[in-house]
């Protein structure tokens, strides 16, 4: 952490801003310039100590960190990329794992289709929305545990992993029943108290980032999980919100670089819910696998005209199954496979 | 809703659209202009639809909504201010009210010494928060049920009310022993799970906006409250997320006006989040009320150095105390007081 | 200037950023943290050097600024406030100045009408453009020249100073024959030849904040007009691009404040852009006056229904009139006046 | 466009809405709903004509535009894709056209070099730039004509085009002596000037997205150079200005796939400028070529360490030709080349 020191500060301002620096256990050095003192605070923990603890103090002009705030998701602290086992589907490897299926879970003929297109195109994982979250009070808001137990018989049918949303931290239990993977929505990124009720049971869980969240936030929420002992944290990029107009959220695609710079979690991205429009996924998923990323997920409906939710970016089983003999391609020609 | 097809398409795709209208119970005419044509689709309830039950049709360009996907919240569905009544104290009417405290309750000798402060300057509401929701597990996460009991020991002390934020869903009722009003944070603005119970609760309940939702979203989420028969509904504005990094979140100024057009919801201003620092707040608290809140939400905090969260942007007693008095001059020039 | 290394680097690392630290005059402090190694440069100038400077040598991790990069603008550089004369009219002082006029210069009574308005409700300077970037070629693009000599014929009348935007570097000698004000639009905030040019004419002139610009940015591009020794800069706040909908552009209200704490420089409000609809327009105005602003620029036009330019964002006179008795009762509730 | 009247309006109300739409030459047709009277505009040219026409009468709710207000750039006015033939490079066809060079021309030596570098990796056009939009007065502006002449020589010596940047439009002649592909920056993308100025010159052109600008305005900027009748537009993806502070803009992937379906024109993506630093260059330009794009520009330094502009994010010449062989695998992976 570095403090800037307003001009003319005297020395009792200094020496608080050292104070209070040692009583937390860090190392100060003083940087006397000609015009401004300039305090660096140093130690492997600064970054989980907030900057106002400093900017707060008199004579302080500016806080500014050099350690990220986010400690256990970092490369710093895990060196080798995490890996994360689903039965036998890896996530993390050399496979770019690929999940596929409905927004929300609508019957049993719906999701048995999609389980048949997985099995047939080589994708890896079935999803489908048992408790959505919506905008509005007067939208479907799933079928819950009628929808779970559905979830549930498609994965024991097609032998197949499955991933759906939790939104209530006292639901972890119930859901973890039927699903193989916890998804917490970008809406919840930051709901802590279902972060820490899903870290404690530690089901491998993909965490959305929030749609207005940094990176760094999206870590840091990623801590969250971490510290409560579970280690099986997938992370899901989907894109976050901008002034353009022309799609839903612009997927960040330079968050693939960076989280692979930064951070040992696997990291999969969402291309339907950041376009929003079936006719620009294909290009966005193709971009995601050349620029790195583990995975896909893609939304699926055998018919979208009727999808009761989200029909608009939901690819039809045949634009599917062309999609991944594409993606096929490219994972090839960057020595990766599908 | 205007739905605008593709040149060259054929009766039948025209057709469809119309059926899926009229199953909804909506009426429909047909624009047929030289290059397109555009369905209106129209009824009192088109808002509630989710604009993809046409897009995702054959044929169809693209659907722009006319009426808001808000209903409950909007000025069309009631006219008139609605006033939420706390004790004596009264939320949207000529009255501008503030509610002051400090960001997390620390200890009694602390929030003693804010009740006085609130009662001193005129202030009408005590804020503070025993359950927190911080963006790293490693911060301070408040005093959760003891805050609460000495929430409850400052209102008993100075007959003030009180407001506080709810996290989990399960602690509606919990909370509502000890606070006047729920607060539902930023964060958890799209929590539908939080929302309906604080709906249930029929608690006057304040309702941050989420840093980067619309205007429109913001009152739909209201929907989620008032649907559940909750009328005593707050909305607070708190700065949204931009580009800008000079300040933590950019008040949107000109949600104030929009509110005031579109919701007959009364309207809180926190300049305090906004902001993030101390020397920014008097400022932008002098235009919220200028430019027509219906109250102000302070951080004031005895000892903003020693704080445990958010000291920075927390007013002193004795600067706090002089905001007030600008505070109660600007009122008196646009009619109102404090 | 403070350089994070990586960890694990060797001495020669260090040292090239140590020599190119001196070999550009500054002063080098080194802090070795048991984790990594941290150096402090310093010196009055490291605000002027780009960050890539140092962050472009191998071992680098991260490279933070101190300084601000702007310097002729800075508080730090010039203490007191600066003064902008034009004719009797100061801004910047106690003074609330009001500039108004339509968007577009269209005829003479169109103009003589507002210069009549102005003079009555006590308005200062009076506004209007004659060269008009359109965001489309197929849109009226300004009277130009004849534009520019209604404008100074009103000025005569009235005997009010005027302000009107140059968009071209090659007239900015055309322009100042007319105008007492030049006045450079958002669009062109960055377009550094014009800045050159308007800095070299010594006029005082506006500043238009970027609508994607940041305040540091907007007082770096005013270091290009003041390092021609131009002294007489303004700077105008005009709203920013962010993902809210219900508005052209959100108004940074916190931009008032913090100017005022990082530079010297007048700034004046203009609510009619940023809100882009007349019924929003006067709570932001009141808004502004409230937080701090040395001045506003409102659209006003006799018949808005047959403005050809930016009509729904203007006031009527009668709008106006009422708005200028709101906002004289506002400045006295700050001891300032209009 | 789509008119919404207000509720309770009267006929004069609406009669004033249909005669200015009749002036201007559009069909109208009524849409009487039980709750609102709903006028659709029709015609070709809508989208040419400002919302504000009809949102400033009086009784208007809101206006929305179905027509797109670009022309000339839509897919809707020219069905297949332009071609640009630049010597022997065509844009916008199978090969993918990479070009590369230095953010800044700074002597012959480094010119040699890439020049170089560009005929042995199989890249296309030479990039350099001789004026450079800085955002401080106190950076390197640039070498101006005499970079212009060292880029002249390159040209000759490898017989490669050349694009650099115009940025006055008063240079558009010289610059096009030098240059085979003029570039308007992404700070100029609305200086309307320079863009009426290029588009006479009727040479090639890449114009830059605004970083704050909307693939709508960008199309519509374009129509500024179509509609002097310069026909040889790019267009060229460098990002958007975001929350997120891990890179310097966001790359807009979705923007690819955007452009493709709504307009003719080719489309050039620059990830250097986007993500600001060369460890993310290779992934995000490796996801624009699986995305669709016609082509890359990469800074590329001879010795980035010394670069006198944006060394951080130039890729050394050993990087680039790793790269370039990494872009072929994948181009080939969606049947198409270098």
């Amino acid at each position: 952490m570095i403090v800037e020191m307003q001009r003319g500060i005297d020395v009792e301002q200094v020496d608080s801003v050292v104070q209070r620096a040692k009583s937390l256990g860090f190392q100060v050095q003083l940087n006397m310039g000609t015009d401004k003192v300039v305090i660096a605070i140093l130690g492997g923990n600064t970054g989980q100590v907030p900057t106002d603890t400093f900017a707060v103090l008199p004579g302080v002009e500016s806080v500014t960190r050099i350690m990220k705030p986010y400690k256990l998701a970092s490369r710093e602290f895990k060196g080798e990329d995490s890996l994360v086992n689903v039965g036998k589907v890896q996530i993390g490897g050399k496979r770019v794992v690929v999940m596929a299926g409905p927004c929300a879970v609508e019957n049993e003929k719906q999701l048995m289709e999609v389980g048949k297109a997985i099995k047939e195109t080589g994708a890896a994982v079935l999803r489908g929305g048992a408790f959505k979250p919506r905008t509005s009070p007067f939208s479907f808001q799933g079928l819950e545990e009628a929808g779970l137990e559905l979830l549930a018989k498609v994965r024991q049918t097609f032998n197949i992993p499955v991933i759906t949303e939790v939104v209530d931290p006292h639901d972890v239990e119930l859901v973890a029943k039927s699903a193989d993977i916890l998804q917490v929505g970008s809406r919840n990124m930051q709901n802590f108290a279902l972060l820490t009720e899903v870290g404690k049971s530690k089901r491998p869980v993909m965490l959305k980032r929030g749609f207005s969240s940094t990176v760094t936030e999206w870590l840091t929420a990623a801590d969250y999980l971490l510290a409560e002992g579970n280690s099986q944290v997938i992370l899901c990029e989907r894109g976050i919100r901008t002034f353009e107009d022309s799609i839903r959220f612009s997927l960040d695609i330079s968050s693939i670089p960076v989280i692979k710079k930064f951070s040992h979690l696997p990291l999969i991205v969402d291309p339907s819910h950041a376009t929003g429009h079936y006719s620009l996924v294909p290009a966005v998923a193709k971009a995601a696998v050349a620029a790195g990323a583990d995975g896909i997920l893609i939304e699926v409906h055998p018919n979208p005209k009727e999808a009761l939710v989200d029909g608009l970016q939901s690819l039809t089983i045949s634009d599917f199954t062309r999609l991944m003999a594409e993606l096929k391609s490219i994972a090839k020609s960057i020595d990766r496979y599908i």
